[in-house]
């Protein structure tokens, strides 16, 4: 964890807010830019439990972290005991980013970034998303890469202008998309059915797993359907943002270019 | 130059091979493994002559770098006034790499990358096109990536596995795969046609050009058609290696998977 947050400290500081009053403010207004909350070890009891119950009301995950953990997040500045990890563009909740998806029939497709650990494969999922014509992007608020100034980068400016969505559990968020008509495809490289075995349907919701685990089991156990990208050559693999764009690229392909075609003929 | 090559130096040093008796063995011997020369500016003319003939005879290009750019690359080991960047696979000519293609009807797909800048690209590229199922990738032996150690991590080891060719002059390229039946297909996104416009053709060969300035202009004038990836969004852009992905497998699906289903169905 601490390398973690060094690492993304490293790279783009500009990632965190710290200090008693900036981040109490951040929680009460602001709270959708809030990604998660970093409190030291050593804050005293009544200004954590104050802060906790800031997140809990607002929904943000919160961590405990050591004295070194802090100021190597804030560049050794006094930070009071807390930070918080920003995100540069608005996060939505889940069912609220559902709620922006235009109703049947028109085509709407998503993509659910199942606990990625690199932040610049965050980035390029999200940059071809948007380019695919993804409605929203959704990542899990705890254990994983989340949508900081780093993925803004990598993602070429689109995690500023795609919707994106923060959920606390993978295979819930699954279920309630299912609710609202997505048919919801894991990409898994065991599945025995490709994504060119059966036309991909107007309505769907994409998983992706993080590079190493792949899916988890539970989310996995709730797709309505595992698929993989068919693959030529012994020992091949394709990277998890490039199997995510193909499959995203295949759906449009279907649903909206050849769409497109059909109105314009009329 | 300087700040490649120890770019590249403080990832793999294991690219490179230095001293006189080491070279001019990997030039006589092992030619195919051999990217290019690095010689001392003050070097002897007596070596110099001797290495660049050699060079020459053997098609790999040769560059004069200063004294701090020798050591950096050799990690401060006494390299004698000379260096060579190794690939770990064996590079093929683009000729040679041409007649590995089985004949018509037989489907086809290569890929030339155009001046990539970025070694993380060319090794994404490569990876897919080896599970795309393309015959070789190609890229230009001067001015541009090469497939060191750095492109064989990040293409998971698909670089050492698929074949490589090295060319001299990539609108000759395009032409020379013309002659031997190949659609030459250029990427860009300024296209006013895309990949799903008409079905890819069974022998294609995708250009796709460097990071920022996109394929030269003598490439794309030389290509039979330039192609796009049809894109949503204001602002929404693909990243090199997606767009060439989603091509590829795009012709695979088209030539490939349903070539195979159709032989099934027999």
């Amino acid at each position: 964890m601490k390398d973690y947050i060094k690492e993304k400290h490293r790279k783009s500081p500009e990632n965190y807010c710290w200090g008693r009053n900036s981040v109490l403010f951040l929680l009460s207004r602001n709270s959708s830019r809030c990604l998660k909350i970093f409190i030291s070890k050593t804050m005293k009891g009544f200004w954590v439990g104050k802060i906790t119950k800031l997140c809990s009301d607002a929904g943000i995950p919160f961590t405990f972290v050591g004295h070194d953990a802090m100021f190597a997040m804030t560049g050794g500045e006094n930070h009071q005991g807390i930070a918080a990890a920003v995100s540069p563009a608005d996060v939505l909740d889940f069912g609220e980013a559902l709620e922006t998806v235009p109703p049947p029939p028109e085509p709407a497709m998503a993509v659910i970034m199942d606990h990625l650990e690199d932040p610049r494969n965050m980035g390029a999922i999200i940059r071809s998303a948007e380019a695919a014509g993804a409605i929203f992007a959704a990542f899990p608020s705890r254990r994983g890469a989340l949508p900081t100034g780093t993925v803004a980068k990598t993602s070429a400016g689109a995690s500023l202008r795609l919707p994106l969505a923060s959920l606390g559990n993978v295979a819930g968020a699954i279920r309630e998309a299912q609710k609202t008509g997505f048919w919801t495809i894991g990409l898994d490289e065991e599945a025995p059915r490709t994504i060119y075995d059966s036309p991909l349907p107007e309505r769907c919701l994409f998983v992706v797993g993080g590079e190493g685990s792949g899916m988890s089991r539970t989310a996995s156990a709730n797709c309505d359907e595992l698929l993989r990208v068919p693959m030529e050559g012994e020992g091949g693999s394709l990277n998890a943002s490039v199997a995510v764009s193909v499959c995203m690229f295949e759906w449009a392909r279907i649903n909206r270019i050849s769409r497109v075609r059909s109105e314009e003929k009329r």
